[in-house]
């Protein structure tokens, strides 16, 4: 590797290292191993492979303003895959100028490359690939360090695999433009850095080679983030769902022998939503309230949080959202009830029975004011929530500050868990203290779900009074009680930070 | 064209080329031209035109950091509108230093600039117009390219056009940073690319001049995407309305002579909606199946698919958000229901009835679960949808990995097809099968939407079958029937990878 | 500050300035003041402090491929809080070789620092700190401008506030990547911009020092744009729901003696919210007539508007969200109607009183119209106003182009208006001219709400008259009456073209 390749990298794409130099001089440096059609000052790099991974490389390079070579065993075959603009030829010539060159080639062929050797000896080799689960597993070398020790005398350099052939034709969007990368060489980074940076991506550094499996991993995640969430909220949906199922179903008809079984797809569902909903939005404030219990018997925030109140914390974007949708879904099974026979069939037979009983006006004011308030609460409540959820989307997240962004989802989140947990109690009116809401002994599920809330508020009121208050903000601003220190443990404690907006 | 221009822009933006040079030099080369009250070191751009572009343009190249010159016609009038650190003079004062000078001016006055040609000898003009339709309609030459003809000694490049005042002034937030360019000569290019750097913009090269009309036309483009999607929706509410008129408001109007009429707004709305939205969406996973379809056929994903085929597999995000708004509006309208008065009428005059029939209850087991089944598939449904179409803003989706997207857009959105399946059967019933619902001999309107989506469904069905799923997943991992090359066809291939997740 | 400032930094971010120079030198020139562990040509940057903000600072800086070293009073203590990586040492040492310090401690520490004065002469101090409300409204030296009077040796530059430890930590996702920052000295402000850029931020140029404060208070500002609309649109809700509960509530109890205080949570809930809605929507188009009246009137679009024009139409995104938010509350209201007891009682009392009257066919042909046509226009005027408030997300509305922006914004948003206005005036139908409706005297309220949105309506519509049409075309081209330059005032009029579009 010599100076010639920062020169033609580092031109390219920055116009940077020759500008108080004439241009003359430029022309005579990069005579030697230019292409005819290509402009003489383009940096030029090497593809081996032509897939489509290779063949959409090739197109962005193109367009970045590189010069590409493209090595094929059957340069005429391929030649008509490519953008006219790339030079297909064989892989023995195609390698010869270029000082990066990017290995767009399946793990199985690698070996395929060992009679370049001597040719490849002192360049940039870029694995691009992107190993199968499968393949992941059974290997437990990386791609990239299997290609490493193919070929000892070349630097390789791990890179592009999370971007996908399609991102690199459409080119990077708003969003994800990260490309992590790694490589033992720092140089041998930062030259494929440039050409990251010149296509439009942003590089990335995760270290060393030895990164390489991880990096690999990346693209093969799945929405990890979300697992934990969606089994607690699947949890806790089969628990209420089969809660509701024996008392408003499996009593009656044990007990009274009623049919109740239509009430499985719709009414019970829209039992058990709520409950989920309500529970999983307590769930997002706990951490917070125990951060600062924490806190504040520790008395100082440089302290390492237990893991899974660290993971909890983590997780409380996937709960409240999690929340939201189950509180939506909620609504839309609600406003679907007057849609169905059972709500038609119970208003005719009602209208039916004052009749029979020569009754000519109905009206309960007491069950018209519990509606009303418990209605008008629930919409509120779920209005909030969606007001959250909008302010999650990144694109909004990431126009805020962080005040502002602290402002709405802990502020307004407190007082969706208020007007929840009003909802709720009209909800329950008076049932909590009635024997005959007792089926099986069971308590009505809505008790059931009161509890993390109100700790929670209770908590959060707790923690407003003087004397606590004080003591936290003075944490939170780094004071820390004699001898806390001795706990001491090291970084990722800006959570602290994150925690104290909360 | 000298040294200096490289050395103005290439210095200001990355603080490159002079690093390894003593300050005093860098003075020393500047201190000729520069004004007295910018930094020597500021490279200098000039601007020729006064209107709001100029202004919002002088404004955001000062605050860059750019030295500002404006030409203007009579620099006391409008030196008021441009930012106090833009020097405003003549125009021919203007263009004499810096190397760069935007032409921020409409096209019919560019002639007016002839008497600079002298001047101008040798700079880069930077054409940033912006024509109007009929402009662009009128021309056969593009601005940029009629600029060049009238200046044959400059350079001209075309930039900035689809970039709006506003956005100049704002600052480019979060999104479409993109500056498409186009010249014919690369330096000219770089040396615009470096002031559309430091701007905070990303330059897209589009190659040589002749892109000018095509980089001009970018900005009169009115959701190109989105106008065979609308137009099919569209068309497919058209038929669907007419045909359920027929079957539920002319039917009943001329065999029995009852006016109907009033189902026109709501009831025959929302008995249409439902059939687009299913439509649409069946239509949204028909085009992977064909592409599957062919690949087994052909034996190898490295042929080009037939042009109807490539444009159906791009719209496939506007027909799924399409089929979402509808859904979505069939819900709203399903709820709107029990609020109109048709549905009061209803059930009071069915109350009514009961009571004359002396029936003191009314119950029917088969209506109820019809009911609550439908209800439920419809929410479901309408819940999967919901997240696919979240999954499909920019922001989120560019916030997922490949696996992930294609996990929410392809395994979901198949859920969110079987669901609208089995809602629209349960919705059916056995209403397929009598004669009562056969209107003039028409089939109950959701007997035709059925067909696409359950072809859909079985062959999806179809090719998870061993013997399928395995040729499958060889060819789209690179493999090749024997002689299946011979049709090669070139580049856009990325499309077969895109497919191959879907 | 020498030369070797420039080296170190300029080469690091972005390989410039040494490409065309031999490896070998620059080693050379690093030989003398690197760490053995860290690669030699990384930059050295230091961080004074050891708080959340330097550790996450450091972290960041250390996978940007910075050499960190970090000056501590106890480095024995802190040493296990920061990244391996970087180097952790007494403060009098870190600050000796890089010539870039990050001050990332309290005001009130700053002073403990004097004791430094002479090592840290001629180095860049970036202040990051971020003073929170109580301390901005306290001091009226910004904290960077106090930090530079107590080092006059040292440049001072502002920088990093805005963004928080948590972003450092996790990485600048897409979105709110930038760093606004200010400094006296263009040199230092460059320098930091590099690190600004390597990190993964986006430098913008806030000016001199003296800008400091207006940095500071960046963070501490909350939601700015939206407290005026926010306001109005709880006046304009408070005002209506007083002007309901007067009708609909006081009206029937002081004139009949009749309790309808069930209706409070509810019922006059969702009378208001539509007007609020309605009211806020109309609002968001006003502006726009009066911009395009003003410059009818003045014939030129070179004269600012006044202030409360320009910001009205600065606000028009905020009020229209807000008018979607109640139009969908509404919508959710009403959802809930058919789910409270009042309609259930409604419904089984009127059969009831069919019943007893003997009657036994309740339809009333007008009534069934007006509601499905009012329903119909109700829904479509939301789905109307979804589009709008889905566009104005930031990463849809910047994937647009500005023709499309203002296609959606000004075409969909006058049709949803249009349809307001329908829904509005179907709802009223006949009251307005019925005395029974005018209780205490008091109009309908939804004849109150009608004024603004038909004035609105009816001036889009005589702006379409060609004899207004064509000169405001003209004047938006840039044309002018003879004398209009006379009142001509300096910048912002990007206004004028954003204007022109809506």
């Amino acid at each position: 590797m010599d100076v010639g390749l920062f020169h033609h990298l580092g031109y390219s794409t920055k116009m940077s290292g020759e500008m108080d130099k004439p241009l003359i001089s430029r022309h005579l440096l990069d005579s030697d191993g230019s292409l005819a059609e290509v402009p003489s000052e383009a940096p030029k790099v090497g593809i081996l492979g032509s897939g489509d991974f290779a063949r959409s490389l090739a197109a962005r390079l193109v367009s970045s303003g590189f010069s590409v070579v493209v090595g094929s065993r059957n340069p005429k075959r391929t030649a008509g895959l490519f953008p006219s603009a790339a030079q297909v030829t064989f892989q023995a010539d195609a390698v010869e100028s270029p000082d990066v060159i990017f290995v767009a080639m399946f793990r199985e062929h690698y070996s395929s490359l060992c009679g370049l050797s001597d040719q490849l000896a002192g360049k940039i080799l870029v694995d691009v690939s992107n190993p199968t689960e499968q393949e992941h597993l059974r290997h437990h070398e990386s791609n990239a360090e299997y290609l490493a020790s193919l070929f000892p005398t070349c630097t390789v350099v791990k890179a592009f695999n999370v971007i996908s052939a399609w991102t690199l034709q459409s080119g990077p969007r708003d969003g994800n433009r990260q490309v992590p990368m790694c490589s033992d060489q720092p140089e041998a980074k930062r030259a494929v850095s440039e050409v990251v940076r010149a296509m439009g991506f942003m590089p990335v550094d995760m270290g060393s080679l030895a990164s390489a499996r991880e990096v690999e991993a990346m693209p093969l995640r799945l929405l990890p983030g979300w697992k934990v969430p969606a089994l607690l909220a699947l949890g806790l949906f089969t628990f209420f769902y089969v809660y509701n199922f024996i008392r408003d179903v499996l009593q009656p008809y044990v007990r009274e022998g009623k049919s109740k079984f239509y009430k499985l797809p719709v009414s019970v569902v829209n039992t058990t939503l709520p409950c989920v909903a309500y529970v999983l939005l307590s769930l997002v404030y706990l951490p917070g309230v125990l951060a600062a219990a924490l806190q504040l018997r520790r008395g100082t925030k440089y302290r390492r949080f237990p893991d899974w109140l660290d993971h909890w914390l983590q997780h409380r974007k996937q709960l409240g959202l999690l929340s939201f949708l189950c509180a939506a879904l909620h609504a839309l099974y609600s406003f679907c009830l007057p849609l169905g026979r059972v709500n038609r069939y119970e208003v005719v037979n009602l209208a039916i029975k004052q009749v029979l009983a020569n009754k000519s006006h109905l009206w309960i004011e007491e069950e018209v004011w519990r509606m009303e308030i418990y209605l008008s609460l629930g919409v509120l409540a779920l209005g909030t929530l969606s007001l959250l959820a909008v302010t999650s989307l990144p694109s909004i997240a990431n126009s805020l500050n962080w005040r502002e962004f602290s402002f709405v989802q802990s502020t307004l989140g407190f007082v969706a868990l208020v007007l929840s947990t009003l909802h709720t109690l009209t909800y329950g009116w008076t049932r909590a203290f009635e024997d005959s809401h007792y089926k099986f002994y069971l308590p009505p599920t809505f008790t059931l779900t009161l509890l993390v809330p109100c700790v929670v508020i209770l908590a959060k009121a707790l923690f407003l009074l003087p004397c606590f208050s004080r003591r936290l903000s003075r944490i939170r601003r780094g004071w820390e009680k004699d001898g806390a220190a001795k706990f001491m443990l090291p970084m990722d404690h800006a959570l602290a930070q994150k925690t104290s907006h909360v």
